[in-house]
């Protein structure tokens, strides 16, 4: 596994100037940001965030799932972050397929049925970020906490505000 | 919410220099990894990584949930990744308290029950980072993608090797 060796290399040059011993666990800046996996989108940079200023949550959509909603109690309650942010963006490989041609697409290369995982794909970006911000406020545990949802385009690096 | 104008006029310094109009989808090296949302943690940079080199998948403990599950099927089925990086931390706030005890925290400031919740606190961190391998080895649809984990340590910024 070369790339796992070249991985290794460059963070031997990373921890040669590291400089974050002191950092302490709270996010300084008291933000949680989720949003999605897409290699696309470097979220410190296109933020402005340094290390140790925000809690990242990433998953396939920038979806609030279970997984989500767990992770963002933690985050709150345990270690003290006092705002959300949503943000979706174009391109998303969410908006280029349908729930159950993926599950055909498993189903004809495993043959073993993924007939009850839901995948998530969504049709309209806004309309979905939107729902995900609705997510989070309709938990009993995140009750108050300020959700903000904003669009990234990945053909310009620009943020737009949705909610 | 003044935290999101600073985040947002970061950004419209990030764009004025934006130069990564033309990624395509595909990450370049063909990774995903799955990390803690803990905030030391900076994961391009720590892993010598570039925009649009990988996929990043983020929760509380870096934990493979079902949501992790349906997250890197997407990234393997649908965009091309090929093999996977599973990394913990030193000082995980997961080390720091027992399902319980939040469930009961969440009780006495909701009044709302949170036992049918699991967060996924946990003990050791080498053991179950082994764990988080084998849930990813046992889903039917990622059979013979190659995983590896890694132990971060936020005091030197170094990684190691665990699988």
């Amino acid at each position: 596994m070369s790339e796992l060796r070249k991985l290794l290399e460059a963070n031997k040059r990373y921890a040669r100037a590291f400089k974050y011993a002191g950092l302490p666990i709270t996010p300084a800046r008291k933000l949680a940001v989720i949003t999605c996996q897409d290699s696309r989108l470097s979220v410190e940079n296109l933020l402005g965030l340094s290390t140790g200023d925000a809690h990242i949550i990433r998953n396939a959509g920038a979806q609030v799932t279970e997984d989500v909603i767990r992770s963002l109690i933690i985050s709150h309650e345990l270690v003290g972050t006092q705002e959300f942010l949503v943000i979706g963006h174009t391109g998303c490989g969410m908006l280029a397929f349908k729930d159950h041609e993926l599950q055909s697409k498993l189903w004809k290369k495993y043959r073993h049925s993924a007939g009850g995982m839901a995948f998530h794909a969504f049709e309209d970006l806004e309309e979905n970020l939107k729902e995900q911000v609705k997510k989070i406020e309709s938990s009993p545990f995140l009750k108050g906490i300020p959700v903000s949802a904003l669009v990234y385009d990945v053909k310009t690096g620009r943020l737009r505000k949705v909610v």
